[in-house]
């Protein structure tokens, strides 16, 4: 019995090795390559730790660093949806729904439930656990289209009104880093990196 | 001054983006490329999650988890040494130090201090939640291996000997798991992806 569940946990474990393969839209800071969701869910992890004290005073900083891990484990079976393609977003909530079904009852199910329960915290964004990780899920990739001089926003001709609307969540989710962000999107738009022309 | 700690921490942030570069020997369990030391790192920090159950009793749980997060990070200036490669281990301990202090001294120094005790504390192997971190790294490594019929060792020519006394470190680490390492090696040596012969 405690070797099934050993087994069931390896398991899991070889499967998510797959999440290296998912491709987000997403450039490396040097240009090279577009990042996976493996190691952007690495980056945001550390992210979580290194601007803690910016957290809300309610943050579960242990339970952000586990969700931040796992949130992007669903598109192993679901994909990665760019975030500015609305006709992909339409269905995304249903396939991620399937895709964590699929996923996480790979798991015992104590710990199926435990991944699910972190997952939809996330997704439902009701507390400012959920908030906070969303927020550095937002803010990393604005720190990597600065780097690359526009990265994913010139190539898709993205405005700074899109970006605004995405990077919202950010003011609840860390309101100590907004002003940060906001003059970090000023300095963007007046470095020609992203357009103020709403398409 | 507040800027001023901020502008320190992303430009660090923005530093380890460079993790996503350092290519590892190990490959993907679908073996069509190296795995890197970014999204290796996030593998293990869900083990831990995942393996929690199995630490010995004194185990820190999110502490084990910051410390695999990070343990890699000094290779963005050291780069990866192969576990067997004797000669360029001979001369790892003094290039990763002086990476630690090149790369955690980007950040305010609360947080040098914090992140170096973490990397030190696992590179010393004397308390339970490094010795738990430890036998993490080196597991991930073998089922690799054992999904890819061998992938590393036989590319190198790696004998059981060799991976015998590498993978040691998991006994100590989390006793409760080396029965099934053992055995999962043993399966590895019937099925012909590991050679019995040392070198």
């Amino acid at each position: 019995m405690q070797m099934n569940r050993l087994t069931q946990q390896i398991q899991f474990i070889i499967e998510i090795d797959k999440l290296k393969q998912i491709w987000r839209q997403t450039l490396l800071t040097d240009s090279s390559r577009q990042e996976n969701s493996a190691e952007h869910s690495w980056h945001i992890a550390i992210m979580a730790i290194i601007l803690a004290e910016y957290a809300p005073p309610e943050t579960d900083i242990l339970r952000a660093i586990k969700m931040l891990l796992i949130h992007d484990l669903v598109e192993i079976h679901a994909g990665d949806t760019f975030c500015y393609d609305l006709q992909g977003n339409l269905s995304k909530a249903e396939k991620e729904t399937e895709a964590a079904k699929k996923l996480f009852g790979l798991l015992p199910v104590d710990q199926e439930s435990e991944l699910r329960s972190l997952w939809e915290e996330f997704e439902l964004q009701q507390t400012p656990t959920a908030h906070f990780a969303a927020a550095l899920d937002r803010i990393q990739p604005v720190l990597h289209n600065q780097q690359t001089q526009g990265g994913t926003w010139r190539i898709h001709n993205i405005s700074r009104d899109q970006v605004m609307r995405r990077v919202a969540p950010i003011e609840a989710g860390t309101p100590k880093l907004w002003p940060f962000i906001q003059q970090l999107i000023d300095d963007c738009v007046a470095a020609g990196y992203l357009q103020t022309l709403t398409k």
